[in-house]
């Protein structure tokens, strides 16, 4: 498979993402084949769509035949970076990080948490997720000795630069923020913001701009 | 203010909720007037797209003199239709929907949780962030009552399309989807999906791509 576009839009990744999740769970049923038709109404979108967002990855199967569930996951997780298990650690153990740390949608996919932080004294060495929640001292020494590729910041807004900022001191190299502030990582850092609230106004925004077309 | 293109992009949208944060920080450390420059500083973009952003929705100020934060925050929310607050049923107890339910980010905004729901009889009369959780049987009802417009569905994979289409025979306006799939919902209403693996597969498909670049 040759990478013909390196230029590929995020939204495809994303639909990428999806697809391979559906695709998943067909193989577990056992289905070996599947139509682009199939993926779109699985996945909620046209079958149009679908095979466009192939197309930057060159052909994935022969025309009319169908593709074989089990190998266009493999395609697409590979592509995807999924091919390997990813180690994430994540900071800030308060009701939006224990909920991250005990999700089970990410070990269903790639990625194992091997870290909780919190500077909380009173959370110190409480279990969570299985896991020893550890103060932010101990972060860098963790990423380095578990090999951690990925950190979750799920601090508050004012604690969310200075934990990136050790993170730029480690080997981390991506962080999704969820607290509701900008933060700054060099470029060789990818970086992606979960805002919460961010979300809901463009659905306020939505609302409000179809009522006043109605 | 006129608005002067309808179709305003997404990401115009997410920066002016992110915008209006800042200036409702800078407004209450005291703050009277701003340049685009100091919101692009303090929101990590660049001025010119705060003025691009700007433009979308005619003059919000004078060229050279600097926006009027209060004025400029008070044009932004309303736009994002946060000169109202808005009303939100969170379905799901679980770790995630007991974080949304207690998270502040949301009520320091324009957004109250006025109901919480689960299936699981023993979490039922429980109280969460001030409020009893209720079985999904009164789901209907109290959007009804509580005049709500939002629902945020965090709950099971498996059962988010049960509760998509009990919040469908409501007049709920809008749904904020955290369940790890695609739910389908009729036009009138707005639904946008928070997927939190998406976002790191997003995040490992850049790693893979920066790194076979290098």
């Amino acid at each position: 498979m040759i990478m013909k576009n390196p230029k590929i839009p995020e939204a495809t990744i994303m639909r990428l993402s999806v697809y391979s999740r559906f695709l998943t769970k067909q193989d577990k049923k056992g289905v070996i084949s599947i139509s682009s038709g199939q993926i779109a109404e699985g996945t909620g979108g046209s079958s149009a769509q679908v095979r466009k967002d192939f197309a930057y990855f060159g052909e994935f199967g022969t025309r009319g035949v169908g593709y074989n569930v089990k190998d266009l996951n493999h395609n697409i997780m590979r592509i995807l970076g999924l091919n390997k298990r990813w180690k994430v650690v994540i900071i800030g153990a308060g009701n939006l990080g224990s909920a991250l740390v005990q999700y089970k949608g990410f070990r269903n996919r790639a990625f194992d948490v091997v870290g909780v932080f919190d500077n909380d004294p009173l959370k110190l060495g409480l279990y969570l997720g299985g896991l020893r929640i550890l103060a932010p001292d101990m972060l860098e020494q963790t990423i380095k000795e578990q090999e951690a590729e990925i950190a979750i910041i799920a601090v508050p807004a004012n604690h969310a630069q200075g934990v990136a900022d050790i993170l730029i001191q480690s080997k981390i190299k991506a962080i999704l923020n969820f607290a509701p502030t900008v933060i700054n990582v060099p470029f060789h850092i990818e970086l992606r913001n979960v805002d919460l609230t961010v979300n809901l106004e463009v659905l306020t925004y939505n609302i409000k701009t179809s009522e006043s077309n109605n």
